[in-house]
């Protein structure tokens, strides 16, 4: 160790000691400071730093809190580890233009609208398509408490013409709980409301998505293609991008996430960094940090979905990729994974550089977003009954992704839940060849659910992979118990051994 | 007269002299089966009716109460009336293919989201510009109740995804409502809600307004260009028409509304006929029929934009264009005018072909509107508190005009108001070339409007009229006067006294 933790104190921020010793979580005071000495440059790139144990040491903290302080901001892509040179500065952390420096991230929650899978006609009696939280969970009380008061105490100029970026009271609550829950460095005015992913990909790239324009005349697209996506992804938004003309390009997966080396000439590139859908692994951080150096050096841009971001069950979410580069990456998020899709609000976060032609695409007015919901929303993560209802719904998917992982164990042994423990979806990898089969045998035990197969691009030249996509999040508390056993049930059964 | 009353009794409906004696409105129940009777054909196209005088006598009704029907048919196309040959069921009233019947109109509310002119920089401590409801009137107490409502008895599902049709509570209570207080002919499942007009003329017209389409190639425009509009309506409108690549072609105006004469190749026409918006006088009951027929013998279509049907102050609102012909007009409404543009909700009444179409362009789920509003404002209606707030803001906003009337008539009697007494706005008509000093010397009073000249088609011919639209609902009742008198000042002073 060449340097003695006064020096990394001193770097680090002077008052990191008596914030160590303060009420919070040192974890998290920790990784906030080490964070925020990065970003400012007080760390420079490259800058080793020390062990685990001497820094532990030296502040008078556990080990183990600097290995987890470590660990997420290599996962963040703040710092890199590598076997042999220990842990360092990453190259391409860099300051943030404006002075925005949010403070450690906490535990907390939310996440974005997405489009499902086709309804299937009939009834069917489990439902674990992915795509939706849990209908009956949606807390009708505390919602209710918010609307009400914020309908309350609402100006009246609530009620006249609204501004396209969206309610003031929700675009601030929303800075501060993004950089709180996600490590999102943003300020109120870079943040624009709308009604959900779908949206805004259709302002991005749209024609005519929007609200219409101020100039009268035909828009051009903010946004052009082609598109970088991920080889597996949503139906639905590679659709609705090939309605507005973009052409979309897949990248290849592997066990790293999406491999981000194969951009070249893309203007853009769509992903789901904390939680590759539906596949369900993380984008590994070298690769957070080399596709933001990609845009960089392209003058491109990074669209990361961030639809599930605060429900990691393992460990504390990965920070927003959007943290490394706020002017190269912009972050789209709703409630429609930590709420419900009913609530039609999502949310954008800009580089500077997009905030006045979204606006622009938006219209002159507020003329999608329901501006009750929006003050009403303020209202409960102001109140902290937001961050409430994603705690109580992480134990909920937590126990049930569990739940899944125990009954495959003892009843299907082959069958391996693939990706990390998150998000509202479990992979189920299969033999090779068997996929199709075993949405049939699940169909026939009155399960509805998809392969991978229906999320793959029709033009990656990956190698298929076989498995299900278990939404174990949407059925009611209830009916899980009863969802997994017709699972289990489907594929204990032949057919799903091997072909 | 050649028949006498039996006859017509028996054709108008045998038990018309029981409804007539029964606790409803006579005038209501006359037209009701008047109406019924010419739809279902039981009163033949080209039939003369009695005159006035019989027809009373024979029913045991006032000649008024004959009188008022008779005008309220005529006015909305199911007769008409001409010097010397009486009053007649016109030629293109046909039935309705489904069999729906709504009964007489009674005295009812709502209206629809309408972009306003640019706002100024800088506070107008007078805002008289036209498009938005009085924002402190909004019932707030009523719509707590009715989402309070609403979210407790809403089954789980409502927070599951939505469906692009909008929630059935929403469809049928806006059924019933639309048939009794706009004459409107339709069904729930031909009801498709959307955040508003423009949400609704991108769903129309856009290459991607909608949510994205099932089929995933790219999507084709429902309607296509181009579109005749009024030579005076909204910039909004037409700039977003524009964006989407549609043609806007103007139809001059005179005195009884749009020339639709002028009609040729055009595939569909977009008109306000209850109030020609801005200024202000009610398509003429030939014309209404006359686009009807036009639209069938050309296989095109009418765009009904009935943004403030319920707001006529000297008496009932004439009923909607699209009774003449539910498979030819397509009604586009919204709450905008009638309770706030914060409440993103609008609805499209479409001819059965289209609703298919539609719901496509809208996505496979609900992308836009709050499901919680929907169903705030389906209990709004149903529990008739929707009612009850058109009433009370009929009320202000007539008396509102009343007191502009009577103030210009005092202080500026140079200035005309024209147009019908309806609506949220007037025009005040000028002496030529008035326009731009009467703006500015408004301007210098502290007063926010535009002048006509804002609203005129680039492209149309016909020849300019000097106005200023007044947007008499837009400030809060307290600050009226004060507006009023601004106003005033601004006109009573030179400059707008011709040139």
């Amino acid at each position: 160790m060449a340097e003695s933790w006064v020096n990394y104190a001193e770097r680090i921020g002077s008052d990191l000691h008596l914030e160590l010793s303060g009420p919070g979580s040192k974890r998290a005071t920790l990784i906030g400071a080490l964070r925020d000495a990065v970003r400012s440059g007080r760390l420079a790139p490259g800058t080793r730093l020390p062990p685990y144990r001497s820094l532990a040491a030296d502040l008078g903290v556990a080990r183990n809190t600097v290995a987890d302080a470590y660990a997420e901001l290599v996962a963040e892509g703040w710092l890199t580890a590598r076997q042999g040179s220990g842990t360092r500065v990453a190259e391409r952390a860099r300051p943030l233009s404006t002075a925005v420096h949010p403070k450690a991230p906490a535990p907390a929650p939310t996440r974005h609208p997405r489009a499902r899978t086709p309804r299937r006609s009939g009834p069917t009696p489990h439902d674990l398509r992915q795509g939706t939280p849990d209908a009956s969970a949606f807390p009708r009380s505390a919602w209710l408490s918010s609307y009400r008061r914020a309908l309350s105490q609402a100006p009246n100029e609530v009620f006249g013409p609204g501004d396209p970026a969206g309610r003031p009271e929700l675009r601030a609550a929303l800075a501060t709980y993004l950089s709180r829950a996600r490590g999102v460095r943003t300020e109120p005015n870079r943040i624009v409301i709308c009604s959900g992913f779908a949206h805004a990909l259709r302002l991005l790239f749209g024609g005519g998505g929007g609200g219409g324009n101020k100039g009268g005349s035909s828009r051009g697209q903010i946004l052009r293609g082609p598109l970088a996506v991920e080889a597996y992804g949503l139906p639905f938004h590679r659709e609705l991008l090939t309605a507005e003309g973009v052409r979309t390009v897949p990248l290849p997966l592997d066990e790293h996430g999406a491999r981000v080396d194969r951009l070249t000439r893309e203007r853009a590139v769509l992903l789901t960094p904390a939680h590759q859908f539906p596949t369900g692994g993380p984008l590994h951080a070298e690769r957070r940090a080399a596709v933001v150096d990609w845009a960089r050096a392209r003058g491109a841009v990074v669209l990361e979905d961030d639809y599930d971001g605060e429900f990691r069950y393992d460990r504390k979410p990965v920070g927003a990729l959007q943290s490394l580069d706020p002017e190269r990456v912009i972050l789209i998020g709703s409630v429609s994974k930590s709420l419900s899709p009913a609530v039609r609000l999502g949310w954008m976060v800009l580089p500077e550089r997009y905030v006045d032609d979204v606006l622009a695409a938006k219209g002159e007015r507020e003329a999608w977003a329901s501006v009750l919901d929006q003050l009403a929303l303020a209202d409960l993560i102001v109140s902290g009954s937001y961050d409430h209802h994603v705690r109580r719904m992480r134990q909920r998917y937590r126990g049930r992704r569990d739940r899944l992982v125990a009954a495959l164990a003892e009843r299907a042994p082959h069958v391996e839940v693939s990706g990390v423990a998150a998000g509202l979806h479990a992979v189920l990898r299969l033999p090779p060849g068997t996929e199709r089969s075993a949405v049939g045998a699940a169909v026939r035990q009155g399960v509805a659910l998809d392969g991978l197969a229906e999320f793959r691009h029709p033009e990656t030249d990956m190698p298929a992979h076989d498995g299900l996509v278990v939404g174990y999040a949407t059925p009611p508390e209830h009916a899980y118990g009863g969802a997994l056993e017709a699972l289990c049930g489907a594929l204990a059964s032949s057919g799903t051994r091997g072909s």
